[in-house]
């Protein structure tokens, strides 16, 4: 029903998370209806997104460089590593800037299935470089989720003979949210870890 | 904060319609994690997107050729017209299979608020058609909404000196709808439309 070249960049969108089957062909309507510098440009810069980028040797953030410009921002402070699942929570945390220390980004949690994806996180590296970095402190700061409490226990545990300094980043209410609507996880993590109010 | 191409890439993707900042940045982390066949690939398709294909000469729907593969099926009934706003109508007219004329896509709806809008749509080039095609009925396809509406009221002044039959889609209850749920409108227009149940 398609014409072919039309189709096939439908599929394209549609093989991309949470864009299916009907919004790809709006998507690809609505970029037909573009001018041809927009697409000829849009298309480049995909081409070539993986030709400047790479990871980060030390952190396997996102990098134009074989070290990020967090690792080598000098004034950071070098003993402690912020553990998280992708380069997307490292940009959340940066923008509040209220952490100085450095990332250690692990590329997914551990899979709850398949046994065999465990070996994909980086969770060696990880223990290398509490080793030879010296580290004080980890903050593990992977998702609230199942998956991602899985994989703070499951580093806990590894990293624990290490004798390093081990948090996980508080549970409580979101700032704005509403009490009533809390669900009871997050209310009851709420009640045990409250604070005194002075 | 972002590595630059990264960034260019976020904000291609978050400039297309019903994706927004955040989803931009997960899919461009997605398609970081990809190959980079599938990135060229991706890209190129993007690219040509506008190489091959062209507006059907004469009913504006998209088409690898200068007639699109509709306006060049001879078993078509050439004497109907049916009237849409964009190809995406004329793909879901034909997934139904009940319509063997043929179509004219107008490429938008008259603006509401911009009355220069009105010259964009393909309305002199209908009358054109009706005219030398000898069309014996349009069937006014454009959406149910008050834009679509306002257009096609609008193409009926225009081509009702023509002397040409009329018709508009039905309104009434969507197959698997939920009378309790159906707003007002729908259901007066299915009351309205009622047909002796024989």
């Amino acid at each position: 029903m398609y014409p072919k070249s039309f189709k096939k960049l439908i599929d394209y969108f549609a093989s991309l998370p949470s864009i299916g089957p009907k919004m790809a062909e709006r998507l690809v309507l609505y970029l037909f209806k573009q001018d041809k510098d927009f697409l000829e440009n849009f298309g480049t810069t995909l081409k070539e997104l993986k030709i400047n980028l790479r990871y980060c040797q030390r952190c396997f953030n996102i990098s134009e460089e074989n070290l990020c410009e967090i690792c080598q921002d000098s004034s950071r402070q070098l003993k402690r590593i912020c553990v998280v699942e992708d380069p997307l929570d490292v940009i959340a945390i940066e923008r509040t800037k209220k952490y100085q220390g450095i990332y250690h980004v692990l590329g997914g949690t551990i899979g709850l299935v398949r046994k065999s994806e465990q070996g994909k996180i980086k969770l060696s590296e990880l223990e290398e470089r509490i080793t030879n970095e010296k580290i004080k402190e980890v903050i593990l700061a992977t998702n609230p989720t199942t998956e991602g409490d899985a994989t703070a226990l499951y580093i806990l545990r590894t990293i624990r003979p290490l004798g390093v300094k081990v948090t996980r980043l508080a549970r409580g209410l979101s700032t704005g949210g509403d009490i009533e609507y809390a669900d009871e996880i997050t209310l009851s993590s709420a009640l045990t870890n409250r604070k005194e109010f002075t």
